[in-house]
């Protein structure tokens, strides 16, 4: 813009440092919330300020909740005897978006990352552990991203875990579900032949 | 999800509710207001009030400004011959990218739609038509979206404008640079080739 509108340019840069969000997504989100009725605004400042103020760590699975425990860890009928490891809150969601999966989780809050300074010590892996002391746990699943970063926390975890003899087992890699074979990449293609199964 | 957050849910609703937003966005977007500082969310709503208390219509070219008169009216070097009518104040940042408009503007905040119940009063027509009393304008460049409602938006306001000597221009239409040719559709081709031009 060769002229300056302080508030409206503050409201955009506000929306680009949202992530995934860039300069034109970010004028169109201001101007919407600009030219909508000043509920919705009012509305969207209650409901930020609401989060930040309600929203905190799980005392057992570290996601994010607004009571002591999280809705799962609290849960009667969730199987206790199952974790299933992730790297953020979005996981746990996509993990219930399946329907399938019955226990509970732990969310470590970010990937081993020795380059950027993220140690043992920056993500809940002491809280992990301290779980494990009451024998009820019989396997932890460990499902961080399969990137360096998440392979790496996926061997740091397992090698931790297994001296309490409690099975630690991985998602399985292989072909997306309706991904077109031509454009799967070697390292995925290899994977998913290396762990072929008998039909 | 199978269990509910309620201020977590809350957000990422708001966050849904955004303009191309769909719901996974809305949640990583919500996601990470609650897990940046404090200070971030501040920043947001503050941004979001402040925007929605200063920001109104310029007088004159109806463009939404922190001031009575918005920087491209109040500016001296403007040219005020030329008014560009464009439906949104998004497109007035589109022209002022291109950095070689010197006019000045006016806002319709929208386009004729019979259909959804958008006549011309719900439009700034009559503000367009009150700014070509004073002679000074020698053209007008009308720059409504290239859809049916533009269309039409557009010929409504030329068949008003043309009573004024004032000469009434429409954007060329035409294959966008950059684009491939095979990809073009019929009706743009067919435009492009009736509007081309001596080389």
């Amino acid at each position: 813009m060769s002229y300056s509108v302080p508030p409206l340019d503050r409201l955009v840069e506000c929306f680009q440092r949202l992530p995934s969000i860039g300069r034109k997504t970010a004028q169109r989100l201001a101007m919407y919330i600009l030219t909508a009725d000043n509920k919705v605004a009012k509305e969207f400042c209650d409901a930020i300020t609401d989060a930040k103020e309600k929203i905190h760590y799980c005392k057992q699975c570290q996601n994010l909740t607004d009571g002591e425990l999280c809705s799962v860890c609290s849960s009667a009928t969730r199987d206790e005897s199952l974790i299933c490891v992730v790297e953020q809150p979005q996981d746990v969601l996509a993990f219930e978006r399946m329907r399938e999966y019955n226990g509970l989780y732990h969310v470590l809050h970010g990937a081993l990352s020795p380059m950027d300074g993220i140690g043992p010590d920056s993500l809940k892996i002491k809280e992990l552990m301290s779980r494990l002391s009451d024998d009820k746990v019989k396997e932890i699943i460990i499902a961080t991203d399969p990137t360096v970063e998440g392979e790496t926390t996926a061997s740091y975890i397992s090698r931790l875990v297994k001296p309490f003899g409690i099975k630690v087992t991985r998602l399985a890699y292989g072909i997306p579900v309706g991904a077109d074979l031509e454009y799967a990449d070697e390292v995925t293609l290899a994977r998913a032949f290396a762990g072929r199964n008998e039909m």
